[in-house]
This record gives structure tokens, C-alpha cells and sequence, in this order.
């Protein structure tokens, strides 16, 4: 597992900047510093991005098709409304792990449905920031 | 975190004896073994279980109560049918784990509810016998 | 109304011994002792238990046959997920009254299904300890 | 609890002088004067109203506000179609019980529905008239 | 069959006066004209009511009790969401015909169910006011 | 209205000779015999089939293209679930009224839905035998 | 737009007069002069009414019928529940508004449907007193 | 086909020994004795038991690995409710026939879906005691 | 048990002669004569039928009566569609088997449905031909 | 795809003939002719046949067996019904096109549902008669 | 209520320009000027975007943090199926108003939930271009 | 038919360039190919465009206003989750045509919904590449 893939989706650029006394300080920029330091510590290297557009993730994974070894998404919003992005996630060859910071599951009904979910390599949820290190962990275990 | 309860749930005590050609020969005594040599190399304590019965399950998480720092549960079948046994997870204060070796999304349609799930500090699913050292990964950085 | 059999179900165990700040410090003991006491009052003769498991609380209703007048159970999570508890209550020919510490109507989706409550005499929810004698009121009144 | 409201919904006036082989003899007057006779030995003072109008039933409850310590209320048929009810039930203060003389849970599926149940301070069924002493006993107990 | 309840629900009051050239021009008292002519036309007599009140429709049906040998109920809007209104149709011993002017069957979802049908003797929809005649014919010929 | 087709669907030929006690006497021959009686009275002609293919009841419809001026159609258990009988019933001008001896709205879920009624001229049920003699009157004054 | 109907729903009385530190000390009187007192600085005149009773509310919209130019309506909880209300309010020829204080979107499943929100010329939510104000822009400006 | 399992779920050891007059007076040891007559007529060896738990069960399919040469299970109230009974039951190699005394398609809804059927090789309902015979052929001449 | 009808319904005229590498190479006409064998061995006679049509297996059922003693079904695709076949069976005095050579419970979701099943004296499903013996067992032995 | 059998189900028969300013004038013999003309310029043979049968459209593509290329169907009423269709197309193995003259996703939501599609080689819909040469082209180049 | 931002979502930049008959001819530019006008005679100040793109609606909302005080949104057909966008209205400060020039409710069932409507300060629908201008006097007023 | 217009939506970019032993060799481009010659080949012209983005391609269905005489559309996994791309399809006057490589019916739950097939002139779906030859044959056709 050389080249991670660290794909963000929709809303996710606002992390940390806003209601820090809600969401914590950490902001997106910290939690790619820590997953790129985990990365490159194993000698590997990290590539990555954040868009509200469904078709740039999409592209961003197409993209990422003969380089990447392993890709771990957070599709944000997108992970409850996006075939588009299921089938994506379907017709890479590398594996994709799903990370939500919060839990889905103790949230609202529309939350609960994953269209992403079933074709990832693996799911991660609940844990914040930390889910990200566990996702590296799995991806290096399994 | 040092001490950890490791909890499995109904058919997880048939892992790796049988059909190893499908489902690997690694069976239910080397995933506790691979736990116990994570939690203890960090100075910590494992309580490992396993049971058929949901009250034996609910039992034990009541018998952790005063001991354990954390627990890692694989609650197997009774992920989607007990309520007794989400109950018994939100009446603990310690956080709760729930891990899945394959992953739920994608099998049938009564595998995707979970129970057990909004009460939980987190979920992990489909990473195989790597999803147990994610979760103590997860639970270390939280 | 002579004999009594008084059941719990799981989770009940920890009432008033966990988060009194939260549920009160009303002990199952405590509730035990109250209803005793409102039963021999009467004359009568009071069997308590409480069990995680749900095939100790079919067996104890089971057992209870010959014996009992009238069960008062609180089925706990059970409620909401057994056929076979139901199927209990349905097969013994004593009334079982149901009886729920606080008001499911005002909880979780998955609340609001009794599977007990068909076969049951009566039904008494949301008012804390104080259903028991309601219950022990309606019994012998009815 | 010195004053309390006694309030029945659609229907229940033909309580007792219609197929009495089928429901029994005993009238709504009978209920009433039962309850009037409990809540005097305690002291209290009874305030009973029937009406099939559930504009009516909802002007019942707002006019007890200000006198009434408690309400029980049999909503008879708008149990399960009226959010007006519900909302009435949630704004007043005193607290309110919702008797049912049959047991809901063994009847229709429309029956299965209660807008009341979830803003009322407790639920009793199945019992007949004894439902009502059985909520007078909670009451005073809770 | 000598004596008949004609009833009518919600803005049935405004039949023929508006719109004329969707509705006709045919009015409620025009109905009510031609059944009395046809039950009196065979030795009986007909006691016609309209209300937009839900409870108001039910008192008439009680206030029947005694007197009637069949009404003709049209719900209107009732038919749709009236338990109350089904408790007092079942509740009363002469049969009751329900008859719509226009086809439920053929309008918006929720008017597919009707609550006061089940309890019926019979129900007639979609021929206008001659569905009342027939269901003279009805009650006649049963 | 002149010239009237009858139709009867699957099993209705059973009807009155078998289960007497439950299903009463009159045979299907008697209901064809009471509704040419009454066409021909009012110098009509009637042309009764009954069949138990849903093939069979579509091509009875079409043949009476031309001839018929309305249709009275009892169709049986094809009534919940034939898409093709509807749309045979929609292809003809002439007016077609759905009869049903019983009362569906009182009997099993799947017979809540009737696929034939929204494009009927009307709909008469629960009145036995009788609700033949009233879908003539209701044809006769529409 | 001239003559203008405003129209409350059931519970609505006790705007303001109770818990003010949730609700707000603004009385329905409040809204009523606000209402009166922008629609005669447009030179035109005001009617306003409240009731708890569907039947009442259908009455008043009946009554306006040849005077209103436009009525707004807050039908409180019978927004969810009344067929009846909906079809007077298609019944009449001059538009009507629906005005909710709260967010209905925001609040339980069971007030996401409106059966009167399809029958209107429009619809405002969620802006307490000044929606009223707001609807009156609208109805001016369409 | 020499070693057979015959497994009963939870309130079946109360068969034939509570209201005779309804459930007729055949036991479970009744029961037993014919399937293991059979069995041993056969040169065959039945192994038998019954419990009211769900773990118990779970036991007793995994107990029969490496012995059973087939299984028939009747599951009780477990077979609507239990995913981990299903799992069990899927991971043994042996072929298991569910059987039931009577006929769940013609009881309640919730008796319509069996998580354990799919997984069988065959199912057997609604002829009582002569059920288990025939599982014994069909499992003999598959 | 003398007399026996053997009804197969649409496409099982296919079986064995096509694609018999996935369904094997028995015929319909096979599993006739080894009912037919079965069933004459024990005195008795058989009549078997197969058609793709609904109607002609109503009518087969009904030709029936006054011959069969019990009647053996594998209603096909029509299993999960026909109210009139369900009906037809309803109506006949004999005891009616439905069998499924496959296991209508592993395929797809229209399949969990049988109209027919709730008024058959009992099912079998999942042992293909053996189900057949299996039906003859299970009726000479209920 | 030498020979092609044309197979259309319930009411089609009836295309063209009846209401022409609607359906416009194309008969179903205009359809043939085309489809025939289509078919036979190519070199190939046309069987042609239409029922309002259910049993008789499966008869016809069990007939085909061994004759039949390709099938084009347009399965009328019976595409939203039929399981018995679907398992007689899903049993032979020639290609089966289902053809649609309208659109059905434009109609009512019992038409959204086509059991046949899932186990057809492609769908056609909202094309009129083009749709069959649509076919027909999308046969000879896939 | 100083800055405001104006944002128009899917095909709504084809407003008035396509189909005038039906839509009328006030295009989204009339629209912007109108509010524009509106804002600056009170003193503030418009921003005004339409995009078709889900992503660029959400960028729009995050570019107005820290500028906006309020923001007027037509999400179009994102209403109805963006949770992304939903999360976006959730995460800025300032109160966004929900505005749809016709009635939703009037139309698709797929319209009648809107994702968006719950996190915003109020909504407004049916009245046409009317509607803007009602939603800033509900965002002054409030 | 001089102008059309071809789209494909997300992920139709990586078509035949990716496991080729699953869906062939046929890229995108040879399909582009393959429709161009058919289209000049009739002297028409071919404006061909892909986007991974929803907003991308209802500008592009926006851009084609003026030009295109048809369009077909292939819109991917948009196909099940958008309505402002259903809304777009509706907002033009040139006939949209919707095709689908593979047969949605036989996939997932989710590809049974199609938001864009209600608003098109037709539907084409199963036949691979030949899918866009038929319906240029149905577009000439119709």
C-alpha cells in the first residue's frame, strides 16, 4: 500500500474553521497532515482532495485509476444520494474505504442508507479524525 | 485504555474450523490471540467471550461494568434482531465498539439494520480479522 | 389474586444502581419489596425474578404454571423483538399484565411494537414504579 | 392531585345500554360516579365530560387549565387519527392519562396508532373500568 | 324497512349551488326530494341531516338509534379518516349504506381508504344521486 | 339501456350449490334468472357468461362491442389482481358496474385493492344478490 | 384583495397566554391586530376566527364564500389529519394560504403531511407572526 | 441418512400436555417416540431436544457437527425473529428441514417471514405430527 | 385417502427436457407415474392435469369435487398472484397440498408471497420431487 | 435471427379499431404487416399470434421451442402481473424483447412494476409501432 | 438584513424564455431585478448566482459566510434529493429561506419531501415570482 | 432528424477501456463512432458529450436548445437519484430517447427507479452498443 488516495466530499472544507466549540478545532487541512505523516512514515505517498461536486469526486477517482494503491473516501452528503459515485467506487480496482467522522447510524433515517457502502473494501464510523489512522491500519492488515 | 473486553456473538465460535477453503483458516482463538498480544504490548488487560445466547452477551457487558476501559464487540446475528442487547450497550459507560468481518452492506437486506450500532462509539466492517486492530487503533486516537 | 409472579427482563438488573441522576434510585430490589409487600398485604404470596436471557423468562413463566394467579412483566427490550415470549404469555392461562418503567409511545421507532401486548390482560406504561400497584390495582379489579 | 378531569371521547356515552350481553352493564355513569367516589374519599373533587366532538373534547381540556391537578382521558376513536387532541394534551401542564377499557394492541391495525400516547404522562389498557382506579393509583404514586 | 336516516357529511352542503358546470346542478336538497319521495312512495318515512362536524354526524347516527331501519350515510371526507365515525356506524344495530357520488376509486391515494366501509352493510360510489336509489334498491332487495 | 352483458369471474359458478349453510342457497342460475327478469321487464336484452379465465372475461367483454349498452361485472379474484381485465373494462365505451356479492372491505388485506373499480362507472358491494337489482337501478337513473 | 378571512386552527387560542418563555408572549390577538391592521391600511377589511372544531373551521370557510377575496388559514393540527378541511378549501374559489407559525419540516414524521398544503394558492412556514405579513406580500403581489 | 437431529424451539414442551381440547393430546415426547421409531426402523439414530433459548439451539446444531447426517428443526416463535438461529443453521453442512405443526401462512402477518427457510433444504407445514414423517421421506428420496 | 389430484401449473409442462444440466433430466410425466405408482400401491387412483392456464386449473379443481379425497398442487407462478386459484382451493371440501420442487424462500422477493398457502391443509417446499412423497406421507398420516 | 415469433397479450387485439382519434389508426394487423415485411426482407419467417390469455401466451413461447430466434413481446396488462410469463420467458433460450407501445413509467404507479423485463435480453417502451422495428434493429446487432 | 444572497438551482436559468404560454414571461432576470430593487431600497445589498451543478450551489452558500445576512434559495430539483446541499444550508450561520415559485405539494409524489425545507428558517411556495418578495418581508418581520 | 444530440453520464468515460473480459472491448468513442455514421449516414449531424457531473449535462441538454432535433441520453447512475436532470429533459421540446447498455430491471432495487424515463419519448434498454442504433430506428419511426 504505497499510494493512498484521501478523498473528501461536500461540506467537509468547513471542518474546523466553524462552531469549533461544536465540531472541534481540527480542521480538514490537520487531517490530511496526519494521514499524509502516517503515509509517508510507511514510505508511501498521499494524494489529496475535497470538492462539493459529485462529478469531481468522481473524476478524482478516475483520476487516481494506475496510481493508486487504496483510496479512503468520506463521500459527506453524497454517501446517502450518489449512485454515481457507488458505481465509481465500483469500477476501480484498488480498495475504498469508507470513513464518517460522526455515527450515521445514531442520526437521521435518510443517514442510514449507504449507497457507497457496499462496494468499499470496508466501513469506519464514529471515531472522528481517528477513524482516518484505523482506516490506514485495517488497509494495512487485511 | 488498558482494560478490554472482547465480546463475540452467536456462530463466531465455528470461525476458521470450518469450510477454510471459503472463509480462511483463521479461527475465533487467533483473533483474540492477535488482541490480546495488541492490548497487552500497550501495557493493557483482555477479557475475551464468546456466546450463543444474547443474555450471556448481555451478562458479560454487565460483568465488565467497574473493569473494563473499552470493549470490542462482534455481535454477530444478533447485530439486527436485539434490542436487549443495544440496550445493554447504551447502559455501560464505557465506549463500545461494534466490528464486523465482512462487510453487512452488501449482503442481504435484513443485515442492514443495526440495533446495536446508534449506541455505539463507533463501527468497523469488512477489513476481516484487520478490523479488530482498527478498532483498538480507533480507540487509542479518539 | 393469591400468588404472584413478578418477572424482569434484561437490563432491569441495573435500575437504581447506575446513573441515579438519570433513572432515580429505585432499585429492582426496591420494586421487588414494594410489590411484595402490596401482594402479602392482600394475603397473597409474590415469586420475583429478573434474567438477560430470554428463554429463562419463557421457562419462568412456564414453571409459574399452576402456581400463579397472575403475572405482572416487564418484558424490557424483550418487548420488541419475541415472538417466542409471546407465545408464553399466550400458552399460560393466567393474566400477564405488561408493565414498562417509562412510556415507549415517546421513544424510538422500534418502540413502538409490542409483540406481548396482544396476548396480554392489560397494558400499564410511563409512570415509574408506580404502574406496579396500578397493575396489582387493575388485577384486582378487573 | 385534588381535582381531577375525567373526559370521554366518541362513542363511549352508548357504554353500557347497548348489547349489554356483549360489553356488560356497566354505563358510562357508572364509570363516572366509580371514579367521582375514589377521587372524593381522597378529598378531591371530579370534573366529568363526554362529548363525540373532538373540537369539543380539546375546549374540555383547555378549560380545565388553572383548576384541573390531573386528566384522565379516553379519546375513544380519535385515539389514533387526531393531532389536534395530541397538541391539546401537550399544552396544558397537569398531567394527563390515557385509559382504554379493550385492549388496542389486540384489535385493528389503525388501532395500533396512539397520536395521544407519546405526550401523555402514561398509558393503561385492556383492564375495563378498572383501567380507571388502576390510573388513579398511579397517579397518586408516581 | 319503514323508517330511513339520510346523512351527509362535510361540504356535501354545497353540492349543485357551486360550479354547476362541473357538478351539475343537482343540490342536496334536490337528494334529499327524491329519496324522501322514494321511501315515502313505499310507507316510510325519511329523517335527512347534513353537518360538516364529525361529531355531529355521529350524534345523529345515535340519536337514530331506536328509530331508523337503515340510514344512507355519505362521509365525504370522513369516510378518509374517521375511526370515531366507523365506532358509531358499528355500534349501531340497523344496517348503514355508504354511497359517493363520484368513484373514490378513481381519485387521490387517500381516498382509496375507507374507515366506515368495513362496517357496512353494503357500499355503493360512482353514479351520482342515482347511487342513493340504488341503495333503496339495495336495502329493499337484501 | 337496453341490452345488458352479465359476467361473472373465477369460482362464481360454485356459488349456492356448495356450503349452503354458509353461502345460502341462491346459485348463479338464480341471479342470472332475477337480472333477465328485470332487463327483460324493462324491454332489455341480457347475454350472461361466466367463466374461470381471465382470457375468457376479456374476450366476453370485447364481443360485446356493439352490442351492449352496459355491462354488470362481478370479477371475482381477478378483481385484486388483473391489470389486463382493467385495462379490457377502460378499452369499451360502454358503461361497466363492478358488483361484488360480499363486502371486500370487511375481508383479507389483498382484497382492499381493486385494480377494476377505478375505471368502472361505479362500484355496489356487500348487498348479496340484491346488489345486482340495484346496479340496474343505478344504471337506469345515472 | 379586499376582504380578507384569517383562520385558526385548534390549540392556537392559547398562543402567547402560556409557557411565554418558549412560545413568546404574542397572542393570537396579536396576530389579529397585526393582521386587521395591515390588510384596512390597504383599505380593506379583516374577519378573523378560531376554533378547536373541523366542523367549525369548514363552516367559516363556507361562510366567506361571496365576500372574501382571499382567506389565510393556520389549520394547526388538522393540517395532517383532515380530508374534510381540504376539500372545503378546494370548494371555495378564493385563495386560501397556509400560514404554520413553526417549521412542520422540522417536527415529527406525522407533520410532514399536509392534506391542505395540495389546495392552495401557497404555502408559508416557519417565520412565527411575521409569516402572516409575508403572506399577505404574496397574495398582494401574485 | 443414519444420525438425525429433531430439535424443538421455545413453549413446544408445553405441546399436548395444556388445553388438550384445542392443541389435541399428542406430546413432544409423543413426538419424539414416532420420529425416533421411524428413524431407528430405519438402522438409524435420532438425537432429541428441546429449549426455550436461542443459544441452546444455536448449541445444539453446532453440538451435531460431525454427527448428524440431517436435522429437522422446528424453531417455534424463533423462526420470525432469529438471524443467529438462520446463521447456525447455514453453517452446517448437514441438510436441515424446518417443520412447523401448523400452517404460519394462515396466522398473523409477523408469522409470515421465517429468516430461517432459506437457508433449509426443504419446508414442511400445517399437518401436525404427520409433518415430521414426511420430512423423513422427502429427506430419504431426495 | 382413495382419490388423489395431481395439478401442476404453468411452464412445469418444461421440466426435465430442457436445460437438464441445472434441473435435472426428470420429466413432469416422470414424476406423475411415480406418484401415480405411490398412490396405487396404497389402492388408490390418481387423475393429474397440467396447464399454463389460471382458469383451466380453477376449472380442474373444481371437476374435482365429489371425487378427490386430496388434491396435490404446485401452483407455479401462479402461487404468488392468484386470488382466484387461492379462492377456487378455498372453495373445494378436500384437503389441497401446495408443493414447490425449489425453495420459493432463497429467490426473489415476489416469491415470499403465496395466496395460495393460507388455505391449503398444509406446504411443502425445497425437496423436488421427493416433495411429492413427502405430500402422500404427510396426508395419510395427519 | 432467422425466425421471429410476435406474441401480444390482453386488449391489444382491440388496437386501432376503437377510439382512432385517440389511439391513432395503426391496428395491430398494420403492426404485423410491418414487423412481417421487416422480418422477411432480412430473409427470415414471422409467427404472429395474440391472446387474451395468460395460459395461452406462455403456450405460445413454449411452442416456439426450437423454431424461434428471437421473440418479440408486447405482454399488454399481464407485464405487471404475470410470474407465470416470467418463468415461461426466463425457460426458453432465445432472446425475448419486451416492447411497449406508450410509456409506462408515464402511467399509473401499478405500471412502474414489469416482472417480465428482469428476464428479458432488453426493453423497448414509448416508440408506438417504431418500437418493434426498434427491435428489430437492436436484435440484429447486438 | 443588510447583504443577501439570491440563489437559483437547476433549469431555472430557462425561465420565461422557454414556453411563455405556459410559464409566462418573467424570466430569472426580471426575478433578480425585482429583489435586487427590493434589497437596495432598504438600504442593502443583492448577490445573485443560478447553477445547474449541485456543487456550485453549495460553493455559492460557503462564499457567502461572512458576507450574507440572509439568503433567499430555490434549490429546484435539488430540493428533493441533495443531502449535501442540505448540509450546506445547516452549516452557515445565517438564515436561509426556502422558495418555490409553484406548489410542490401539488405535484410528484417524489416532491413532497424536500431535504432542504428542515434546516431552513421558513419556506414559501406556490406564489410565483411573488413569493421573493414575500420572503423578505417574513426575514424582516421576524 | 438532421441534429442529435448524444450524452453519457458518469462513468461511461472508463467503458471497454477497463475489464474488458467482463464488458467487452467497445469503448465510448467506438460508440460515438458507431452513431456518427449512422447519423450523416442519413445526412444528419452528431454533437456527442460525457460528464461525470449532473449539472454538466443539463447544460449540455440546455445548450442544445436551437440545434438538436432529438437527443439520446444515456444518463448513468443519474438515471435513479435526479430529478433537476428529469426536470431538464422535461424543460426541452426536441425528444429525448433513454438508453441503458445493461437491463436495470435485472440489477439492484435502487436501478428500478427511473426520475428521467416518465418525461422521454421512450425507453431502450438491455442491448449493449445496439441499444443506440435502435433507437435512431425509433426516433425515424415514430
Amino acid at each position: 500500500m504505497v499510494n493512498v488516495l484521501l478523498l473528501h466530499g461536500p461540506n467537509l472544507n468547513l471542518l474546523g474553521s466553524r462552531e469549533p466549540e461544536i465540531y472541534g478545532t481540527t480542521t480538514l487541512a490537520d487531517i490530511e497532515t496526519m494521514v499524509r505523516h502516517d503515509v509517508e512514515s510507511q514510505g508511501g505517498s498521499l494524494r489529496a482532495a475535497q470538492s462539493n461536486s459529485e462529478g469531481a469526486l468522481i473524476d478524482a477517482l478516475h483520476d487516481a485509476i494506475g496510481w493508486a494503491d487504496a483510496a479512503i473516501v468520506n463521500p459527506g452528503g453524497y454517501t446517502h444520494t450518489s449512485v454515481a459515485l457507488r458505481d465509481a467506487v465500483a469500477s476501480v480496482s484498488f480498495p475504498v474505504v469508507e470513513v464518517h467522522l460522526s455515527n450515521p447510524a445514531a442520526r437521521e433515517d435518510f443517514r442510514q442508507t449507504s449507497f457507497v457502502a457496499p462496494v468499499c473494501a470496508g466501513s469506519i464510523a464514529g471515531f472522528g479524525a481517528a477513524g482516518y489512522l484505523a482506516a490506514l491500519t485495517a488497509l494495512r492488515n487485511r
